[in-house]
């Protein structure tokens, strides 16, 4: 069997289960998912194994720091696992709910039923936590899901995948509802993209040229964001200390996560003050600033930004700034440099405020808050599958409706139409 | 310049349109809205004339009766046309709604905002007053258009268009927001639905030979159904007096329509009876029907069904009948033959009608109603711009909601993340 027909055979099986899995009670979902977390914490000695073997792999080809951190499975990445687990056992089912339903005219009522999607495809890089994260959302929102990891870390996702098989027995659920792509040749991923008879979306994880490359190539819905470029823009009305704890947090919390600010725009009117006390704050951070030229005749010694700041996304300790005549330019600053991800402003003004949510495009707009918060926990949803950027389907962090669609049920008493 | 430069000119102009139109308050849309009813109505005698040229070249490229009335411009089509308007301007602007708005643990507010698409790509045949449902809809909701009508129509389509110009500009909005192309060259359609930089979503309206090839080429998401075989299934214990008209209904209210019945399923327990009461009002009707071999047990008389009959959208007084052994049977056949559109059951049981309404997976399920009442109006939508039988983005009937998306929107104060 070539890898076509392999990734063929995956999706066939995926949609079979599918169909089983969409009928499934939380009661036995639930119990797959806790029964994973037992079989992940009960072989332990096994996922550490199967991930040495990784690791030795990567060492040896020439993996940097970082990627080896991230292919990692400590002690407490496996507690993280087993926690998540436990976290979307704990949340509420979407499927199968029902909202709307409303008498009307005619005398039928009609509302709306909550139904899985189907088939997920997971394409991810080298973290093989993502395995459990995916497969427990896709589990829980009632869709057969096929994973498809790094090659690096390939052993580890064999491993977890056995724990997964484990908990969807125990659960008497099909083992194909979580399949794990078992090879390792890039055909199975440009396969699993162009087969919109068996899978219904795609969700890729990992970096940019990951995520474009299979934007471009996909037959079906990709789930995705592909830059983070989220501003803070700090008003002239803005409360002074408000708008530097905001600023420093959407900075510095985490740099390598996309809702951090990676551009601050401030009114002019606010520059002088807000430049200077900012400065300190990311100087001892250590945050190299690049300044558009007003900004530079505040803060002199810090390099000019270009043109292609604006529109970078660092995931690194630099940040550009610009300096703004009003809200009209920094509106338009952000709708058209931004990556529609988040933004936020800082302002006491209550008609700039209005206007600010109104007329940034982006997944997320915010006032008086940290970029940072733009994330499925922090939104309540309990988890997240990926943030999207897009506008159909699904926008912002996806949780466990993002990977449900709903139907219309309509009841009569022998209803027909006139 | 070409037509691909054309498109694109289009594609630019709508994309900067879109920003506008997205901003414009209910009141500014709804002005429009009426303007452009008045202007139609100023204009019934350009309406006929320029409606008459097609006709006349239609008649002389041999365009059938049937063709030739979808064409046809008659003074209740216009009047049609301007009501529609009307209901359009009275229904509530979904842009701006913020909904789900809570207080979370962190302190700060998280809601979702609804925002239109941005760009709607209208492909459709014939019928001339597409261009004004489709227009007034998309505005609405705040969308820019696209709009390309069948070649045949485009002297109407023009005049249309220039009465929906006459509105834009009476409610002082930008003429962009909705653009009727002016070329009757295929190349326009193929780059209009491969721009994804100038236009979100396609909406495809005609036949299906159409929207197939739409679906297959089209770079971004097109909101579509391609067949309607839809299903009426009368269970053991259906009330018989119901499931009669129900049947009759689905079938002979209208023949043409993607909601109307293909295929009736029987159970075997009530086949006697139905069948034998169904063939007299389906005789009176003067429909056709083709039968599975336990049907013709019944009805001797009549075809016999084959293989094809189950998966055929007959749009015409024609009718498949099978009789299933339970509604299991019932179901497998709905999932597997039908196109997830509209699929209903007659049966006063509690059990089976709870788990008919989960199991079919069809963007309408009904329990003792028509199928025929699988439309925007009578589901309260108001109108639609079509029906999905998609899972992504949107399902079933499409109104005004199916057109926007949600952003998150954050309130704080000063809140940073911890």
């Amino acid at each position: 069997m070539n890898v076509e027909e392999y990734m063929v055979k995956l999706g066939q099986q995926a949609r079979r289960a599918a169909r089983l899995i969409a009928r499934a009670d939380s009661g036995q979902k639930n119990q797959a998912l806790l029964a994973m977390a037992a079989a992940l914490d009960a072989n332990r000695p096994a996922l550490i194994e199967a991930n040495a073997k990784d690791l030795a792999a990567g060492a040896a080809n020439g993996l940097d720091a970082a990627m080896l951190d991230r292919l990692e499975l400590k002690p407490a990445t496996i507690d993280g696992m087993i926690e998540g687990l436990k976290q979307v056992a704990a949340l509420p089912d979407p499927v199968g709910g029902i909202t709307d339903m409303n008498y009307l005219p005619s005398g039928i009522q009609v509302g709306k039923m909550r139904v899985p999607l189907g088939v997920i495809g997971i394409i991810y890089e080298s973290r093989p936590n993502v395995t459990v994260e995916a497969a427990s959302l896709c589990l829980k929102s009632g869709n057969a899901t096929i994973l498809r990891g790094g090659s690096e870390a390939i052993h580890s996702n064999q491993a977890v995948a056995a724990c997964i098989a484990q908990g969807l027995e125990a659960a008497d659920l099909p083992a194909e509802t979580v399949q794990v792509v078992e090879t390792t040749d890039r055909a199975a991923v440009g396969q699993l993209i162009t087969m919109p008879e068996y899978v219904d979306v795609i969700v890729p994880r990992g970096g940019k040229g990951l995520i474009e490359r299979i934007s471009r190539d996909a037959k079906v819905t990709v789930i995705k964001h592909l830059d983070g470029i989220c501003h803070v823009y700090i008003d002239a009305q803005a409360d002074m200390s408000k708008a530097v704890n905001i600023a420093l947090n959407a900075k510095t919390h985490r740099y390598g996560t996309c809702n951090t600010m990676e551009t601050l725009l401030v009114h002019e009117a606010a520059a002088a003050e807000a430049l200077a006390e900012l400065a300190v704050g990311f100087a001892t951070a250590g945050v190299e600033l690049r300044g558009c030229e007003k900004t530079r005749e505040h803060l002199p010694t810090i390099n000019a930004a270009t043109e292609e700041d604006w529109s970078t996304e660092y995931l690194a300790p630099i940040l550009s700034i610009k300096v703004v005549a009003d809200m009209d330019e920094a509106i338009s600053h952000i709708n058209a440099y931004g990556s529609h991800h988040t933004d936020a402003i800082v302002t006491e003004n209550y008609t700039l405020s209005r206007r600010f949510l109104r007329e940034v495009d982006s997944s997320s707009v915010m006032i008086n808050a940290s970029t940072r918060f733009a994330d499925g926990f922090e939104y309540g949803l309990g988890a997240e599958i990926g943030i999207s950027t897009d506008k159909i389907h699904a926008r912002g962090p996806v949780g466990l409706e993002g990977l449900t669609s709903q139907k219309y049920v309509v009841l009569g008493d022998g209803h027909v139409r006139k």
